[in-house]
């Protein structure tokens, strides 16, 4: 199965050090919620989140949920044709199980990672929704085994969605960088067989999903 | 130049008959907002909006903030080659401005909006971001006098993202639907010129939008 992973991505709990600013926990009174059992976002926790390492790849589960939506609401997630995972800056994988409906609201989103984060994984019914395992990229390319890594990224060579698509079959992984900003890290790119650029110029990561899976879709579908 | 109207969409602002139900009550006591100042929003109002008018096409703010993104955050957009409408269910219209940077972040678009909707105007450092006011589906074709208008809509003749966009110049005005179920009314039917079907089964507002415009991006940009 074609598969496509997320990689990097800006996804985490407020880490220990943290959770005692102020603007982690006055966001957590107003929203009912433990600072050990929210989501790093930049767009509440900026203060807090001034100076730390990696800040710039950091605090942005809006990524993460708008790429995931770009994956999980068309014709090839439907019909079961492509495995959707979330690797996280800090080295956590997300497998989306099949037949998802992800919540579009965001605060709905947010509380199931919030929960999964917690336990790990998230079933309705039996049927296992998501996953959240400790692994790195590396060790996850090792888990899917796929024939060809291919990577989208500003750095690669010159290409078009339409081109990186036709190499696409269901032993290749696709890669996208799930964070606001800069490139892969040393360690990832040293997993991705091809790195392609599909664009003039650096776009937002959850357009570039859309795109590449559309083209995908097109190939597989026809 | 270009357009899209994103049509009959699911935002507004509490209405006055719901403003004292125990669910907008509380949703403003956490948020610190007033309940005639909040976008109505069925993930935290459902208890109140049941059996309401229309109900089914009503309080789905985040189709329009995906839709607006898969727009705003593109080449085409950014290129200054489209103008992007929103037309509400209730008849106001929300013209964006161009070179606008939408926030990702749902509580900050929504803040925006709900800004919006009071002052009737938004500007950043005098430049135009949204502005809102009082009009129906058929003033906004009036206004933008389009040569063509197309809709999409799984109501429509069986066609193609590809084959659509071969039909878009700088005169046309594409029509999207901005609500999660059912189709276009009669009175916006009507000032549609052709409706076409793109997609083998109802697909989410947003994909829609992201494959329409990247389509027509190819064409107009190669």
């Amino acid at each position: 199965m074609l598969s496509l992973i997320i990689a990097e991505s800006s996804l985490e709990l407020v880490p220990r050090e943290l959770q005692r600013h102020n603007s982690v926990t006055s966001y957590c009174k107003k929203m009912g919620k433990r600072p050990s059992e929210v989501l790093l976002d930049n767009s509440w926790h900026f203060a807090a989140m001034k100076g730390m390492k990696n800040e710039i790849k950091r605090g942005r589960p809006d990524i993460v949920h708008f790429c995931l939506l770009e994956a999980c609401t068309i014709p090839l997630y439907e019909e079961d044709e492509i495995d959707v995972y979330v690797h996280t800056i800090d080295d956590k994988v997300i497998s989306v199980g099949s037949g998802v409906r992800l919540p579009k609201s965001y605060h709905r989103f947010a509380g199931i990672i919030e929960k999964l984060f917690i336990e790990k994984i998230i079933k309705s019914e039996d049927k296992k929704l998501f996953e959240i395992k400790d692994m790195t990229f590396s060790e996850l390319i090792d888990k899917i085994q796929p024939e060809r890594v291919l990577g989208l990224s500003s750095e690669g060579k010159q290409s078009s969605y339409g081109e990186v698509a036709k190499l696409c079959d269901e032993d290749t992984c696709l890669v996208i960088g799930g964070f606001p900003k800069g490139d892969f890290s040393d360690s990832t790119k040293k997993r991705i067989g091809s790195l392609y650029s599909v664009e003039q110029r650096p776009l937002e990561a959850h357009v570039v999903v859309a795109r590449i899976l559309y083209e995908c879709e097109k190939t597989i579908f026809m």
